[in-house]
């Protein structure tokens, strides 16, 4: 099939070969790239940004804006599907593409993880747990939601948050107007600051056919607002995990879902254990860096299969694995990191290097059962409770 | 550092950012490049066929035959070290380039395991059983040969053979003429028909330093000719592993090679079991494709870490493994492929089909232990002894 074919006219697979049109350039989109170079499908990557480490994968790549229509133009001619590498991909890109060819994740559940407003007030409807939340969009709506939700609470803007900012923490309510006035206006939620024993991520995909699979849930660990490690197992029980799956089951299907979404999840600190969802990805995930080596198929293929209508791959884990981002300017460090035993090293092939920017990733492998011992581990660090980042 | 950096001066590493020349431009190529991405490092892959799949995953690519010096030149100074992805290079590019660069593995182990006969008094010379051999340049060499091997007996042109191509089989002295005229005068060797119970391949690695590592021995199964499966585990005892890997290591070390290396045995039908060299390949296998899914670092990364005088990475395997080749027509199979249980499919990105090409493999993971019974269900094919392909 090309890009010339008739496409959508049969609503069968996209075949090997065809051109795959990724949104972003950055490492994810590398991953993907390489992902789906292993399907014998080629990438055309697009986007702004000055360092882009997708395109030196890439059989095809333009470096446009997200608003340039004649260069998206060329791009829907030139590809059979598209799709996304990070969330904030302007939704009337995703739209602009759409009246032309197939985009996935679909647009609407773009629009809606991209505001943490409609994101929880999604999850609110679809009956599943959140921390308590109230829109805030002036200085009066702010006081009220203290009221209403209590503190500590966290104040984070609705669009455009990741790894830690555009967020506040607010203590009690004479922090009010610090909090607001460091948001400089932008729109809000007011969220109210979970005691959490531990932070989950399940890496989860939907095909078009509507099913499902779900890699292992991870605990993820972070530092300074940025994810540094991912274990797999977690070392939770059973049940918790079951509960995990069927969460990120339900949001695929509420949403209508194709491709890979990330769902971050807070582990309460009860003593039945309390599943309460932080946020949505809807894309690939760095704390699903670990099925690379970790599973036959990574989250990577899972999300080409996806949108490209393939049966989903298997989740099956054949180790257990710690992950750890390379972050800043450890990736000088190459030299010892490439020494790690029974490990696999990731570049992602940026050259600049800034405090807290990834730079690659490392996953240690263990055999299966003898892992990273999550559970005793890492358990009860309620002191970062809260702060969780996006 | 980068290709203008001044290469040779410090022997350290080459660190991440750099680019890699690759000779060849098929499948090998192509997972060679994917993985030194994953690595951080360029690719510029060199070829002079028509259809050139690991282009669509290099950062460069240069459309040129292996005499054109002044495109050898040109890539020369864009890359930091050159390989090569089958062994058909011609020696002249590899000594024209070494002039240069570095280049690996060595153009000295490539003449060796270009011709048949140089290979097999090598292995003789280092003290590693093989068959019966004697050279053949006239039909007086091929009597007395046989006189002295014996038949039945394989007439083998000692270059450019694949896949069986290049051989016939002699079963009895009066087919001399006729199998001499098969090869219509090429320069040849007649080896003694092995009777062997099965035949097993051990990928094993190099570093500037000394280090070597090794996969374990894989049993593989040939169909036609050409490599159907290769079974890990390969069901043969510790006893037998360790000589096979001690093997590989002796050859490493004799050939002061750098890179991976692929050296295929017979274990011929005897009560103590006897292990011997059939050929050598001086790049990454074929049968060394399950390492992409069953290890933390594969044969292709071995491959980029050895050349760029990295650590070598970890050979542990993690999960058992059966590794089929995806042949000809049998590609356009891809939707039934891609459903294929605790799977992972590998697509070459290759359009023309052919009968018996190679366009991808798949291999199915065990959990260690559970894996594919390489022992007792392939044991004992001595009808196909002595066509050994290349």
């Amino acid at each position: 099939m090309s890009a010339a074919a008739d496409r959508g006219a049969t609503p069968g697979p996209i075949a090997p070969g065809a051109t795959i049109g990724i949104l972003g350039c950055g490492q994810l989109g590398r991953m993907l790239a390489l992902a789906a170079a292993r399907l014998g499908f080629r990438c055309h990557v697009y986007g702004p940004e000055e360092e882009r480490p997708a395109a030196a994968v890439a059989a095809a790549s333009t470096h446009a804006g997200y608003d340039d229509e004649a260069a998206l133009e060329t791009l829907a001619r030139e590809v059979d599907v598209v799709t996304y590498e990070f969330e904030n991909v302007p939704h009337e890109t995703t739209a602009f593409l759409q009246q032309r060819l197939p985009v996935h994740p679909p647009p609407h559940a773009l629009a809606i993880t991209q505001d943490r407003l409609l994101e929880k007030a999604f999850l609110r409807d679809a009956g599943i747990a959140t921390a308590p939340f109230a829109a805030v969009s002036a200085p009066a709506d702010l006081d009220r939601a203290l009221a209403e939700i209590g503190t500590p609470a966290v104040l984070k803007s609705r669009r455009f948050g990741y790894d830690g900012k555009g967020q506040v923490l607010v203590s009690s309510p004479d922090e009010a107007a610090g909090a607001w006035a460091g948001l400089a206006g932008a729109p809000a939620i007011l969220e109210a600051f979970v005691a959490f024993d531990c932070e989950l991520s399940v890496i989860a995909a939907r095909g078009p056919d509507g099913r499902t699979a779900c890699y292992d849930p991870v605990r993820n660990i972070h530092e300074h607002h940025i994810l540094a490690r991912s274990l797999v197992p977690a070392g939770i029980s059973d049940a918790l995990a079951v509960e995990a799956r069927t969460i990120a089951g339900q949001i695929l299907t509420r949403l209508d879902y194709v491709g890979v979404i990330a769902v971050e999840l807070f582990l309460c600190d009860r003593p039945t254990g309390d599943l309460v969802v932080n946020e949505l990805a809807p894309r690939v995930h760095n704390s699903g860096h670990w099925t690379l080596d970790a599973c036959a198929v990574s989250q990577f293929e899972q999300h080409i299969r996806a949108i490209c209508g393939w049966p989903l791959g298997t989740t099956r884990r054949f180790a257990d694995a710690a992950m750890e981002n390379v972050l800043g300017d450890s990736a000088r460090d190459w030299q010892a990191l490439s020494a790690a035993p029974d490990a696999a090293l990731h570049l992602y092939g940026k050259r600049r290097i800034s405090p807290g920017r990834k730079m690659g990733h490392l996953t240690r492998l263990f055999p299966l059962g003898a892992g990273p011992h999550a559970g005793t581990e890492h358990a009860g660090v309620p002191g970062r409770a809260g702060t969780a980042r996006r």
